[in-house]
């Protein structure tokens, strides 16, 4: 399908070669931004975007986005990470540098439900997910040839009771080293704590309701049952505890008595999708720091 | 102060003298809109306003809002209300016939914090809450200049650990059979069963937070510490069970990582305010019905 | 593609089989409800959802919508008809008849922007829309081998000044007579009156603005340009003014000063592909009357 | 009223007494973070928030807000602002340094409608606005009694056809140098030129519609005719042109068929009450750079 192949052809724009991103976060402290402006004026760069928060202004933690453009960065960029090592040792900082012509790769894992499926599939192909797509994982053969027909690998691994050991061993192989993020598009396994280590802060999952509310199984259900009066989705990243891990981003509709658990699900397919997809968006921009269990989000 | 209580003594206007409303529950079968409306047209009734619902068209529940004009209904409502007695017994119907020109009464409680106050009596006196604010109960004095200037009568009863007891049977002979719906204007003390049963369905509480997420004490607390997205608030019928009763309406605001607990609170005033005041303008316009824990809200 | 295809093999539910609905409008006056349900009662239906509304209880229009099971219907609709006519006279009614076992056929007009093309589809396969899609025009060849892997016939119309002409009289031959609904799914064509008398309330327009702000072209650089805080979109049957027809549904966003033209056209384009399946849902579904280049929308 | 004017009487926060703002704006090119933040740095500054907006980064306009903290800022910020002077002269830049413990005076002009004053002085005794009210101003001596039990001067001022010249003449001597933000809280009057132009980008107006749509008089009414599926209010700075200078912010809330105009006023009232709240309260935390009739909000 024409359409489709072409966007996994996409090359960078021209202002990318030369365009970086830092993510920074240390104990607060005076003279933090001043330091690392000064450092990249000095170095050649300029900045287009900073972004920065203070937890608690007395002793609290500081979180910084910067986004720059240096000429020629390419060749300097490993001169510029090792000068910069001097600036973080000084202020205790955890950071890391994303040139934006190394686009990052994404696995996509989804069971029986597509719309969330679809709608990143049709957000990427539209040039709005700056990514590569390596993969998509299901346990259901289902959107195989849908897949595939946007130049995608498509592995299709079923999981049953006895099966699941062996299959997220082979999930793992595949993933591990290979993709950058790990998108639970809809999922509807239990994942590995064997995944989740590695990919720590790096799988993005969808859980159907307005978190923490209606944890587990059947949100809907549960929801149809208390009677609220609006409905929502929570994009997450995956920890150990389930439906527990930093919350990215949500969003709500408002529903009526009138609507049953079908017409929630219904509802709630639109808000899951563009949850999802801004969740992960976010991430690619690289616009998201953890701290504690919780997200910082500079958009 | 002139502006505040001029609205106390604002007159029905023309048209509410002759208009009624209708709330109908009752198991659902063939012919029930059909014997409601015959019945009204028979009886010189024309029906303003109609709303149904039904919760499974084959052996579920139907529910029924009818509002009507009637010439001299007045004189006629005593014997109208006899006539329909037997459409109900023949369709199993709990039902109740509201005449607008018969104002409801209520009170209103609070504590410290006033914001839910000040919003019902600005309402009120704007004319958007068609009904009597009989008295304010408190448990603390800061308010009562404040309401008495909109001459309605200000309880002051204390509440400690001793006088509990003694300060609830007070609220209950204050309000029992004065008063048609009870509000918990951000009133922090657990309210007696002794009130509930004789008010069940009638007593409105304002739970900042959006349930059931952050049941309990401190919700905007329990919400940073969770760091979600979205904040809100739920106006709810009073239960024996702690912020469990039936849910009347849910609002939400977004919120953002740069948003500490005071902030919560501060934004989460104006959704508690908006939440409350709608769920009494409902109740007050006879709206609402409740339903194995759910209420059917017609809007 | 399996997955599509099956989708357009959809057998009709049981409980559609014996359903219809009943849109009416008429002068205000007592008794058009109690008629119109004992009608439906003596000749056996059971009102299964009954919405009405009066613009104004003394001289105004009233407005219903009524959803009725009626055993056998396919036999007896012809006589239901014939005897409602009676009713119809008496009240001077607009009325219609909708047995939900008739699928409507729509037809989609779209140009080079395929986002929503691509919704209704997908809503379409999900089952969400129920309707038949009879067939795609454009004036783009783009989405044709998408649009046909659904079993949907794709008609590539070019469009020029030479043959724009000719072009919609293609177009009106090819829907005329074979279509109940017509969805210009960001078709950036005006069309034809001839197009428009026939398919009066019946062609769906979405407009990429708030609506009525920003008529006519290029309405996200009208709004950058504005500096609106919030950009939308407005689904809108078609008529002879620009942009000028009654709206069906309109949706919000937030936005900010960083985003610049493109930012902006990226997320209204998620509010159009929304709001334009809404108004297409709430048509199919018999929810909307037009009064005087209004609507009244019952869901 | 004790809870009134206690607020009147509100001490500085002892941290407010070392804090202070800056606005910038200059042609965009590269080193001006560094060279703010250094400059910061060296004077013994520590950044609590640091915002930065770019329109265009080849050859567009830079926007900066910078919230730092200081001791001893008193004895400090002359010292401070002529130092800083070179780097503006440098980089061409417009700037302002607020320091927090110079509180904003607030002059609030209302006509008969009281509910954006009411909101304001709510808003303002519960301590979320955090400046002075120096005075409020009417063409109607309704609301005096209420403002002044605030503590708050009243200044009543018919206007008239024959008196409107004089009227302005004593409204622009009672406000100037006297009060830093005008806010026209439902004024109904055309402000006068003379007041415009020593108050650019200083005066607030909410207009009780979603602009650009329905400029002018008699929103709800031009709203409720086009049939709108939303209405909305815009916060904005006055300029010339009517409802047509830099918009601060907008919000907006879903209506239906169902709502008359009254309906759609009262519906309104909340947004515009809440809209123009945030916008002052933006207004007053320098939030606000104004730029070719739009305005960058960092929030």
């Amino acid at each position: 399908m024409d359409t489709h192949i072409k966007a996994a052809l996409k090359p960078a724009k021209p202002y990318e070669q030369n365009r970086a991103r830092m993510l920074i976060s240390c104990p607060d402290g005076p003279g933090i931004v001043a330091a690392v402006s000064h450092f990249l004026y000095q170095h050649g760069a300029n900045i287009v975007q900073s972004d920065q928060y203070t937890m608690d202004p007395e002793g609290g933690m500081f979180f910084m986005r910067v986004e720059f453009d240096l000429p020629q960065l390419e060749l300097r960029i490993a001169g510029l990470q090792q000068d910069f090592a001097e600036i973080a040792d000084k202020f205790e900082m955890k950071w890391q540098l994303y040139p934006l012509s190394h686009k990052k790769k994404l696995a996509i894992f989804v069971s029986k439900e597509d719309h969330c499926l679809v709608e990143l599939l049709w957000q990427w192909q539209a040039g709005d997910l700056d990514a590569e797509i390596t993969m998509v994982v299901s346990n259901h053969p289902d959107m195989k040839e849908y897949v595939e027909s946007f130049g995608i690998t498509y592995h299709y691994i079923p999981v049953t009771p006895e099966t699941k050991a062996e299959a997220e061993k082979q999930q793992l192989e595949l993933v591990n080293g290979q993709v950058d993020l790990i998108i639970l598009a809809r999922y509807m396994q239990i994942v590995s704590p064997a995944l989740i280590e590695p990919y720590r802060n790096r799988i993005i999952n969808i859980h159907h309701s307005f978190l923490p509310a209606f944890v587990g199984g059947k949100p809907y259900a549960q929801a149809y049952n208390r009677g609220v009066k609006i409905i929502g989705a929570t994009a997450h990243y995956v920890t150990e505890e389930l439906d527990g891990g930093p919350i990215i981003e949500q969003d709500v509709q408002r529903v009526s008595h009138g609507d049953d658990v079908n017409e929630l699900k219904r509802i709630g397919r639109t808000i899951e999708r563009v949850v999802l997809a801004r969740a992960v968006k976010w991430h690619i921009e690289d616009r998201i720091l953890v701290h504690q269990n919780k997200t910082v989000v500079f958009n």
